[in-house]
């Protein structure tokens, strides 16, 4: 079983997945120019936190690699446009400027070591080429060594439910929670999973559902309201999702609805299993009060595919809620699983080195 | 302020509302022959149970009205099939075979005190159309009741939330759960009405969105994963809604995400109410596991306005669930407002005269 790849580096130029024509086509577009991927971050074609991050540097690597430049001075200079270009495709996304970030810093050191000619042109090209496939790997490594600590906490029938989609799109790798789950179910579990929806976007219906499928896992759809009705009577085993923000108490921000998901597996005894990457934690804040809570487009809500399913009326969007720590079973990272309380478990993780 | 009328019984026929059209057109049909009533029913142009047994009761009366029956005889024949049209309209609708029985028990009582001849057939014609807005006013009656009783139990600012659609288009009257808030409102509480969209059929955003738009009465609509979110933060003081079936021990089976609302108000101490009428309550069934769960159509759940949603993937689509009467806090009837233990006060609340 190998999980979809929505970004691949090529010979060819950077592929990516257009997500946004998912779940109806499957097309891969291939860009020679950064621009392109640049625009494609900023129009959504990809989308997920780390899989944004893993775009952006093979943007910014294949920039460095088109670039004319005949000496250090004109290389740099090109790659800070490069870096601006991508700077102000998602403002918000955490793992793009951390990109960026690990790019100029490896720049720095490349062109320290280098003398001022052509010659170290090609080197640093060749280089920054190599730091995306291995930043693609790192992003590879962890997901797969989630999924290891993960798939040991799935049970090995019944049904696993999952939220949003925190799978290969959203990542590049196997995915943090679907990356669990296929881990698991590689392992041998023959469980069943249920996907929500996930209104307003629709991410379980169309993206997790349909990397499921392409996996060949079984899973059966659900809308988000049903999510009661199966915990209490659909042998339920776990829960598992991804998070966009953990707190250093465990408290954890992640797509709307999860908050809910968390208190009905809590009434059922199932446990809600967070599976993130240690980049998720953000330990300047002392709980999930601290985290902004962003308000999307009340459109979204309003209207499906293009068409107004409502009348004129107030629509709230918030996008996430957040998840208090004392419902999570446990947080799953790739250094390790991080049990209640949190503050100490969370911060042992963060300080290790993987 | 006046709830919208989705049933009329006007001089010049059957006026129906086509609910199916809303909240995009709002179109009257004026029915003028019995078996447009009977059509209409059956492709859900009118939907609700109480509604449906108020339109069924409006076309038998039509259908009886239009005879050209010369004698009693006659009239019986024509009486006999214009029920049997009914009865196949829609075949688990609860309020339909209710008002069947009742007008074929009327005939018989106003056969029974006639004549054979063609004056003893227009005594008949018009008491039959005065027992259709009997039934009409009843429904209303009961409607107006359940809404001072449950007024008294709303909070006076803040925010109410409902599920699904227990308004006017499901009752004849100003609604259930909707009539609670209507009432409320007008004896001047504040608040405003959180509205879930209800997937997947949308009830919350195409019905009760619209009636309370119409009506003046402010509303936010969210979609059904937000409730946990807006039951942590949103300040909401009471949830009401409808029920389809109540166990006689209180257990109450409505529109799918009910009992997921209802674990999460009992997680923030938010009182959750029932308002529904005598006749919903089905005293043979012990307790809620006795209650048949409808499973419908899984293209409901995987495809949106004629288009489809997800991948060729396996959907469940439940169409109610079962919250446990310990979840509820009060049970709002016409005949008044029953409390734990429900066993009795049900069975006393039934037993009474209303």
């Amino acid at each position: 079983m190998r999980a979809v790849e929505p970004i691949r580096w090529t010979s060819d130029g950077v592929v990516l997945l257009d997500q946004r024509r998912l779940p109806g086509e499957e097309i891969h577009h291939t860009y020679t120019d950064y621009r392109d991927v640049a625009k494609a971050i900023k129009d959504m074609e990809i989308r997920g936190a780390p899989a944004i991050g893993v775009a952006a540097a093979m943007g910014i690597a294949l920039g460095v690699q088109q670039s004319k430049a005949k000496d250090l001075r004109e290389l740099r200079a090109d790659f800070a446009n490069i870096c601006d270009d991508f700077a102000c495709t998602r403002p918000t996304a955490v793992d793009l400027f951390w990109a960026i970030e690990r790019f100029k810093t490896r720049f720095d050191d490349l062109a320290r070591s280098s003398d001022a000619g052509d010659g170290s042109v090609r080197k640093i090209q060749h280089a920054l080429v190599d730091e995306a496939q291995k930043v693609h790997q790192e992003r590879r490594d962890a997901d797969e060594r989630i999924g290891r600590f993960g798939a040991e906490l799935m049970p090995k029938s019944g049904r696993v439910m999952t939220q949003c989609n925190a799978g290969a799109l959203a990542t590049g790798g196997i995915g943090t929670a679907l990356g669990v789950i296929r881990t698991a179910v590689e392992n041998g579990a023959g469980f069943e999973v249920l996907v929500p929806e996930t209104r307003p976007y629709l991410q379980g219906a169309r993206l997790t559902a349909w990397e499921l499928h392409h996996d060949g896992i079984p899973l059966t759809l659900i809308t988000d309201n049903m999510v009661g009705h199966f915990l209490k009577t659909g042998k339920v085993g776990a829960v598992v999702v991804g998070a966009d923000r953990i707190a250093r108490n465990g408290d954890t921000a992640n797509k709307i609805g999860t908050y809910g998901i968390a208190v009905l597996a809590r009434e059922h005894n199932v446990p809600f299993y967070v599976a993130a990457p240690i980049s998720t934690l953000d330990l300047k804040l002392a709980s999930g009060d601290e985290i902004p809570i962003e308000e999307r487009s009340q459109e979204e809500v309003t209207h499906l595919a293009g068409k107004r399913i409502s009348p004129d009326v107030r629509a709230a969007h918030p996008a996430f809620d957040v998840t208090p720590s004392r419902l999570i079973a446990a947080i799953i990272t790739e250094r390790g699983v991080a049990r209640a309380p949190y503050e100490d478990s969370l911060t042992k993780l963060a300080r290790a080195h993987s």
